[in-house]
């Protein structure tokens, strides 16, 4: 896992650019180059591989992340490299015979091939991929026979916990094109999806009675995969930008360990695109401010990105007309607000990947992208544990994002994605502004992610007269939200501190998973539920 | 996951058994009539499912499982269902529109369709297959069309924790066919693999500072993955039917917390059939010896059986004819020996499965078998983490074991593995009776797995007169059989604790993975290893 020695990065070396002080970094249209130039592929059973096999010698050029090892827990310190894979080194040597490890032979695996039928950019709909889709095959012994670098013999075998290197590669380049961290030794390494990264980071940083700091709305299951662990959220004000860097940074300046029972937090999980359940997106500042408050207070942060692609056109009402799609993959690139990771000189942020938004939750592959010190202990984490993503899933995101897109038509893929989702979300506020009370409900239009967070001014409940507390007018909206056959998320199930008590009251809606039809009768239902509950 | 109301059951039974007190098992061949008459397959995407919806109604026939939540973590006892689901049961509601859940549409998935080629039954060579295999397809709306009950709309989304009903309810059926547990309520959930639902047993069962039980030699991942959670191994000893019960009815009766630090362990790891590294595997008589055991001292008994279906046939020598194939399913079954599960009368086992050696370990799916309120926690732990298997995974297996070979289809499969690997195993042994020294090396022949586990009589070895230690000549016997281009694995990397002195000496070496020329050539490399070593 350590960075290739000099010798190897000069060797590796852009010749096109050798003559300045620094190589360019990786750009879409550099890949092919670069991967002519750099070291061969990987293509042995379990063969090892690191990011390193793949980043641009641009990167080397950076400063080395700081050390973070003081922030690892008993059980992240205690992790060791696998007894079984010492051996593994004996086998670089070309004539021995293994009768070491227990890997079942290829021939017992009951598949000759897989066949997958795939949208060719620009035709991405379902119709056009029906009509001029491409077949992609999987062969068990493509890489014996030359016709690809990547095939079942190796993808349906054990392999190492960093993930295949065939798939390794395309995500450790699509993070130096879109990111391009700021230090010199990041690491990818696939994951079994952002869920496993979530409770793995907390196992990796955390220690029973630890607090983490949270969103003060934020994605349930984020906060109930720490509670088990004896995790308490520290939840941080956020506003329409997300977490508020002063009130953390207040938050954790009077941090008092012995009235808290705590030692101070120093684990920060954010969604800072598209926020689950609010929508909100930190601005490029606003991820400023949070990362200084994170480098005084030696915070790591860990930021769960599912919904940076999800990042839409700007809203401009139901008049103006839309705002055209980006014009190339670099306007698309430089469209998109800057990440954590693209602002991380120190290389304190972990950043969780996945593919469930973007490609297919079903695949259960994601990746991490680190420090090398944090993504090795990722790695010796998953040895034990889930050993690596399915190879199947790999197999599949290989052919379709590799070998037949290209982060050039990856790039296509996503800006489709933006602007089917600006339209699901123009559909859903338009909706919104027909049919919603204002005098009631409020909201900011979402600029990415799938979710729609609207406000309800409950203190206009006719309910308070009669004395009904907040959660009960709340439970009573929700309830009669169900009569008028629509389901909506009440905000209360998002509360990252499940002791604090509300001041305000929310309602989370998702454009993502109905047609535009279905939302606009939803959202007319809704409105007659909150008609009824107000009587308005 | 409470079993199904007695009116529930009356629904369900087997009309053909009807008029005896006791319904009979599911068999191979009752399957299609039982499918019939049950309830309908759930196919929405991430519906709800539980092993009671496919069981036969012979297991309520029998007592339920005792309690073992007092032997549950402090983090398994605070897990708790998740907030997000439930929300999910107003879906049942059929007017209802939903904005609640975060779930992608799946028009954006870009996939058509898969297909797979496969072997056809009996025809499962790579030749056979090539010519007369069966190419199977997955289409996106396959349920829509009714040509399928699972479908890329559904496999591609989220999931429940259980994985897909679709593939849990064959796995259910074969745990019936296969095992036939002797209590009621046990349940069967998808896992991510052996080797993360290994860990999460840990995490459910165990605290920092507590043994677990394990055979003296252990796969030494399943150590590794125990030890970073501040676990110790308790070796227990073993003979070449793996673990002794007095032995370790001796080590539990005379626990000395306070010498040990630590409460008396009841948490016991095994892997009773074709055992890692060994080779061992337990008689029916040696399973009901251990059990009695683990009744005395009220252990929970993990039993890994990744080799369940790797039981060979007799190993007759060279010369003497091969035995038959099983002539039937039927007698196929009844060859194999009992599984810990289906002993189990009190619901203390957990059964990790594996599709690892069977199908291929890049599936990444495996399921576990255990009492209902083991497997409650096993789901509570997957929400937040692994939430299910890579659905494209259980597409694939789902149409290859259900819809294409069936469970007969697939018993086919198995005992086609089984010749395969008695082969294997007779020609390493023939290598080993043609080369190896025999007053130095000694071995039993394995009757399951993957390993053949060879003792060498390091006394005999000439460094001892120069003062050489054991683990000195142990480290010189396999470098010089990597000087001879031979790697095997040491025996002392297989050992659970690392601060027991070794007595004896063992290499272990698999006949899984090389040809059995390969194999041939290995042994004799090894031989000469040996002569060179021993001076012989």
């Amino acid at each position: 896992m350590s960075p290739p020695a000099p010798l190897d990065i000069d060797m590796r070396g852009d010749t096109d650019t050798s003559s300045l002080p620094v190589p360019n970094p990786l750009t879409v249209n550099g890949v092919p180059a670069w991967r002519e130039k750099m070291a061969q592929m990987p293509t042995g059973v379990a063969a090892a591989c690191s990011s390193d096999m793949f980043k641009s010698p641009a990167c080397y050029t950076k400063p080395k992340a700081k050390c973070f090892e003081h922030r690892f827990s008993i059980e992240a310190k205690s992790r060791k490299a696998s007894t079984l894979k010492t051996a593994a080194r004996f086998l670089k040597n070309p004539g021995m015979i293994s009768l070491g490890g227990g890997l079942p032979s290829p021939e017992y695996f009951p598949f000759e091939h897989l066949d997958i039928k795939v949208p060719t950019p620009p035709g991405f709909s379902s119709e056009a991929t029906s009509k001029s889709g491409s077949v992609l095959r999987a062969g068990k012994h493509d890489i014996r026979d030359g016709s690809s670098l990547y095939d079942l013999e190796i993808a349906l075998n054990y392999g190492q916990a960093t993930g295949a290197a065939q798939l390794l590669r395309f995500v450790t380049e699509h993070t130096e094109i879109i990111h391009n961290p700021p230090y010199a030794d990041w690491q990818c390494t696939l994951t079994a999806g952002s869920t496993y990264a979530w409770d793995t980071c907390l196992r990796l940083l955390t220690e029973r009675g630890d607090f983490v700091l949270m969103e003060e709305y934020t994605f349930a299951s984020a906060a109930e995969t720490a509670f088990p662990l004896g995790l308490k959220a520290l939840a941080v004000p956020i506003d329409e930008q997300g977490l508020i860097p002063n009130a953390m940074d207040d938050l954790l300046s009077n941090w008092d360990e012995k009235a808290r029972g705590a030692r101070k937090p120093f684990v920060l999980y954010t969604i800072p695109t598209g926020q689950n359940p609010t929508g909100a997106t930190q601005s490029a500042e606003r991820r400023q401010a949070v990362y200084k408050v994170a480098q005084k207070h030696d915070i790591i942060i860990v930021e769960d990105e599912p919904y940076y692609f999800l990042q839409m056109q700007p809203y401009v009402g139901q008049d103006a007309p839309s705002p055209p799609p980006p014009a190339s993959h670099d306007e698309f690139i430089k469209s998109l607000v800057p990440s954590f990771l693209s602002l991380d000189v120190d290389g304190r942020v972990v950043r969780l990947e996945s593919f469930s938004k973007v490609v297919a939750p079903g695949t259960r592959v994601g990746w991490i992208v680190a420090s090398d010190q944090v993504v090795e202990r990722f790695i010796r984490n998953f040895e034990t544990s889930s050993q690596n993503p399915s190879g199947i899933s790999q197999m599949v995101l290989y052919k379709l994002l590799d070998e037949h897109w290209g982060h050039s038509g990856y790039l296509d893929w996503l800006i489709n994605l933006r602007m089917e989702y600006t339209h699901r979300r123009d559909a859903l506020l338009h909706s919104c502004e027909k049919y919603l009370p204002r005098e009631i409900a409020h909201w900011a239009p979402p600029a990415a992610g799938m979710f729609h967070w609207i406000e309800i001014d409950w203190h206009k409940h006719p309910g308070i007269a009669a004395g009904k507390t907040r959660d009960a007018i709340e439970e009573e909206i929700f309830l009669s939200a169900v009569d008028h056959q629509v389901l909506l998320s009440r905000g209360s199930w998002f509360k990252a501190d499940r002791a604090v008590i509300e001041e305000k009251m929310f309602f989370r809606a998702t454009y993502a998973a109905a047609s535009s039809e279905k939302i606009d009768e939803a959202i007319s239902r809704f409105a007659d539920c909150l008609r009824d509950q107000f009587k308005l």
